[in-house]
């Protein structure tokens, strides 16, 4: 069973707004096991609309449009899709009624704009609706057409509510859809694809998919099958396989950030971390409490972006910051063992680098960054040199840094330099 | 001069990425005067593509097609392209040479996958090369074809440096199109809608659009026009007046980030800050650090989330927190006081509050945020409730302590509580 969408609004043609809209039905749609082929969008322009009408009649079995339904003049998808599907425009005096009502208990004034919203094409019916912008279905050739506001909140709710289950009952059996989803960090996309080419030929009906998401890669898995059992098993296989060959390298499975992995780890294993940070400026800290009840184990932390608060607050020698730079190997030992005892923490992770575009030099470029990590065994640091602008950097240390704590809370050995 | 753009991928038709990719591409394209007349995507589905291809092929005059480039076996749009435009797919000796160099210079082996990418439709040109997926362009029937890498970084470098040039050159007289952004915070955007709702009606061809950017607004206004200087001169008027209407909510005029517009005053003012943060967890650092060269005047920070690390480090009184709670005015300010003196800084800013889900009581639900400021001349604080969820409660708080040390250079009125 294969549909399309169509999202109509000036707004997405002129690049204003990302199409969420889009980006959350077929997220919906894909996950109940329908396939979306094809995403048009198209400005408020009559003509355009109707012939991406046109086209999804020719080749979808379901069309999901959004937008156009409000009350402004460039609001105009009931007129399109009547006139595409050659049908006349009617008032709907139940959608009048609810509009009538919305407009009384809110105390606004009723206006010929709000009531152009009760006018429908022939034959469609009014569905569930919510706020005063409603949506209206509508069969022609067996194929049907969903028109949904195209306000997010709202288009979500008569998606979930009404037509995602309508979909789903027109099947005789639903064909079962599974998909995994494999984060990876540390790894490139080209190296992934080439670790799993022999697995891919050999995992049959079993679907890879390969998304970069810097500086995170994540691999699906997915297969469509009669009976959630046999998909299951087949999906669980082929996830063992994956993890034999990349395991290292995955550090979430399902839709957790690193955040929220390192932050459970810590939980489980009842450790408290705190963070000294220089080239991330706090990003460190502010990924760590982004995840609810973080306080339980996340103490703090201090962003010493000059050489004198890295010597006030987390005590680090003048000698040191003289001898070999904020930006080494010693310096970053120093910090993690000041945090930690100025935290008061279990462990105590560091960071210093040069997150540039200034600042490097010939032995230290643009990119150089040192992590350290004390803990009460001792302290480790490492040189890493990463690619790309200054938010990039900073991005890939805070990652490299929280993956530090991962692995150490999963006995795993640390990542060589990237 | 209108066009289109496609987009290939899995990932965008099942939902697993917003089109972020078309997004650029149609706000680049309609900022500089061309007209976007449709958006498809479509999955990794030669069919499907070539269908794409040969509508654009009878509607636009140019075609922006991004993704399926890569080296890996979704890739394909080389095939598809020559497909659908019935050309032969050519090995590109160039394109080779470049690949090989990048491998060479990465000490990545050379693999058939990584040669794949080197094959293109005949008579296509090589564009702009950076990394080692490239794009190319051609030409058919007067319409001008442009396949651009799907990875976002590599896409917008082509895009700006290849694509728009080549385009905008073939106007004999291009039309002028001018767009003007303003940013605001700490005002709604049905408020803003209200209180322009006159200017708009006397601002002639002059186009208004409002789009909300949580937890900012943003307002454009635009103008087609036949030359730059009145089309300027029109829209200078109207931005004053918007200017007198809502002008201390305006935190920037133009494209710039809060965290750039603060920068930008504390360098012009020769001020440095710190900063004390316990609800937004180093966010506020972070984004201050986001801005190449704020090491001039940003010294640091203190992510104090434990009341320990705010009497230990901030020296915030015990007696404050037993008495007046770690969510308090009285703990705000003294956590300004602190970290100014700690960092030695000009200005020390302070935020304490309860991001949530958890920890929300009666007196202080959920969401509510002290925030002070400490300078020379003493210390401010104030209390302030934001809705929302975690993340957002977060991004509000960092947004509006930036906001307070604009405001306060500017010498301009602190905010009320929202």
């Amino acid at each position: 069973m294969h549909g399309e969408i169509i999202t109509i609004g000036n707004e997405l043609t002129s690049g204003r707004t990302p199409d969420l809209n889009a980006h959350y039905v077929a997220g919906k749609l894909t996950a109940s096991g329908l396939n979306v082929i094809r995403i048009t969008s198209v400005g408020d322009d009559e003509r355009m609309a109707a012939e991406a009408l046109k086209r999804a009649l020719a080749s979808s079995r379901f069309v999901i449009i959004t937008g156009g339904l409000g009350s402004t003049e460039d609001d105009m998808t009931s007129k399109i899709v009547a006139t595409a599907l050659d049908r006349p425009l009617c008032l709907d005096h139940r959608m009048l009624r609810k509009i009538r009502n919305y407009v009384a208990a809110h105390g606004i004034e009723m206006t010929p704009p709000l009531e152009k919203m009760a006018f429908m094409p022939e034959g469609a019916t009014m569905i569930h609706p919510k706020g005063a912008v409603c949506g209206f279905s509508l069969i022609e050739r067996d194929i049907r057409f969903y028109c949904l506001p195209g306000v997010p909140e709202e288009m979500r709710h008569v998606l979930d509510a009404f037509v995602l289950p309508e979909l789903l009952s027109l099947y005789e059996s639903p064909p079962v859809m599974r998909q995994r989803l494999l984060k990876l960090y540390g790894v490139d996309e080209s190296q992934i694809a080439e670790i799993l080419s022999e697995l891919m030929r050999t995992s049959g009906e079993v679907a890879f998919g390969f998304y970069p998401h810097f500086p995170e890669n994540h691999i699906t898995i997915s297969l469509r099958g009669d009976d959630a059992p046999s998909v299951t098993a087949a999906l669980d296989k082929v996830e063992q396989d994956i993890m034999a060959l990349v395991g290292p390298y995955v550090f979430a499975t399902g839709d957790q950030e690193m955040e929220e992995v390192v932050g459970r780890l810590l939980r489980h294993h009842k450790k408290t971390l705190s963070v000294a940070e220089s080239c991330t400026g706090g990003l460190i800290g502010h990924r760590l409490t982004d995840v609810a009840g973080s306080s339980d184990y996340f103490q703090g932390g201090v962003v010493s972006y000059s050489n004198q608060s890295k010597a006030d607050i987390l005590h680090v020698n003048w000698k040191t910051l003289e001898r070999h730079g904020a930006v080494s190997s010693q310096t970053a030992e120093e910090m993690a063992r000041g945090i930690r005892k100025q935290m008061k923490s279990d462990l105590g992770l560091a960071v210093t680098g040069i997150a540039g575009p200034e600042g490097g030099t010939r032995e230290k470029p643009v990119g150089t960054v040192y992590i350290g990590l004390d803990a009460f065994d001792g302290t480790v640091s490492r040189r890493y040199r990463f690619r790309g602008r200054r938010k990039q950097v900073k991005l890939n240390t805070s990652m490299m840094a929280l993956d530090w704590v991962r692995r150490r809370l999963n006995g795993d050995p640390l990542l060589p330099g990237i």
